[in-house]
């Protein structure tokens, strides 16, 4: 028997395994589904599959237009291999139009657009519930530098105008969506880069003319299947057969 | 009979009307399609048509991710309405990959990945063939000032950023483009915006798999149908029904 690879952190959604060569790991994406911080649960049959698959297309996309990114390269179906980053402790959302919880906050109703895009920062922590923080927070408990941040903000923004040309090309508006960054070392050189996914269960993503959600939501609302809706989404990038709709008829290209 | 539009400007594929408010012009989209400083024309039937609408739909794209840019709305299938601006006597090139001029000049290979996006500028003459100008030049003799290159390079790359995630999400490689830029006055604020259009005339469009050409270059290099190939990227954003191959059978959408 082969020896089993070490695990080095299992998240909600994914697995880390050490990498097949340095400073890789080998990211798995499971079918488990969570919302409202893990008090809802279920597995999805095919959505480790779908997500797997569309943060390759989309950090491909990103590497494309230089913006510096962990994918190295998909393995199978439910693995890809990605450098191995040092995490900042932060979800970085972008938010292009009110949703969620800022909608809740500010008393916005969904599918507002905002003044512009807004850039907003929880700290990763599920014990405390992931809670928003500020800027000040963040500089205060050293999670960041003032220079992380800058250059934070500026790679964020850079992710939501490529995302939102691609969505916007395929008819889906992009409302926000999350990131996780790293930090890794090139000749002892410190760099950010994106880190995570990039997928429908980190962005919130509607059909222009419907307004039909496509993304996590369906999950945490009950809005109807979510494999179909990150099927759609594949689909319309070019990643399914053309007459597909749902995951069990498809291969995915 | 109603009294004949003040003709403001005719360029070689579009001609500029006095708008029907102040402070804006109709810019309608011409059949005609020229290169080589004009040495090469002829007349695609359905070419400003298609312009027409393809511009549009970058120009609205842009305007919702905060790209500021000339476009009004759209009047009909050869007429929109557009910002009077005052042009900076520039093209604003952004190249992704190497062909055209910057391939002939460097001895790259067209398609080469350059090392990353590259700005370049021509100063718009047609008496002088267009020629290529360095910043030094332009700030040399006025047409624009650092601080207007600053924001113009910036807005560049904005729109660099969206387009690429446009046409990657519809299996195109966004080779290079041109945009114009236009001066405008809100409230003595002088602002940069994107002026003048986007579209297949503008870009070099491959397609990611085949490499075949979606663009003007169809035309300089006799490849076939231009139509057929704008039709292609029209159908493939959405644009027209989805099983149309040519504008003739087609309503655009």
């Amino acid at each position: 028997m082969a020896p089993r690879r070490k695990k080095i952190y299992e998240g909600k959604a994914k697995i880390l395994y050490e990498g097949t060569e340095p400073g890789t790991l080998v990211q798995y994406f499971k079918d488990d589904a969570t919302a409202f911080n893990a008090q809802k649960k279920a597995v999805i049959e095919g959505k480790g599959v779908l997500n797997n698959r569309l943060s390759e297309f989309f950090m491909n996309g990103l590497t494309n237009i230089g913006v510096p990114n962990h994918f190295i390269r998909r393995i199978n179906m439910r693995e890809q291999l990605i450098r191995q980053v040092e995490i900042v402790p932060l979800e970085v959302i972008v938010r292009n139009f009110a949703a969620g919880s800022i909608s809740k906050r500010l008393g916005l109703e969904e599918g507002t657009l905002l003044p512009r895009p807004i850039v907003e920062y929880s700290f990763k922590n599920d014990e405390l519930g992931d809670p928003m923080v500020s800027e000040e927070y963040i500089i205060a408990f050293g999670w960041a530098t003032q220079q992380d941040l800058d250059d934070i903000v500026s790679l964020a923004l850079r992710v939501n105008d490529f995302l939102s040309g691609v969505f916007y090309g395929v008819g889906i508006k992009l409302i926000d969506f999350k990131i996780e960054i790293g930090r890794v070392w090139d000749n002892d050189f410190m760099r950010l880069i994106v880190a995570d996914e990039i997928s429908p269960d980190s962005c919130r993503l509607w059909d222009m003319k419907t307004g039909q959600k496509l993304d996590k939501d369906v999950f945490r609302r009950d809005l109807g299947s979510l494999t179909d809706a990150y099927t759609e989404v594949a689909r319309r990038l070019g990643l399914m057969p053309a007459n597909t709709t749902s995951l069990k008829s498809a291969t995915i290209n």
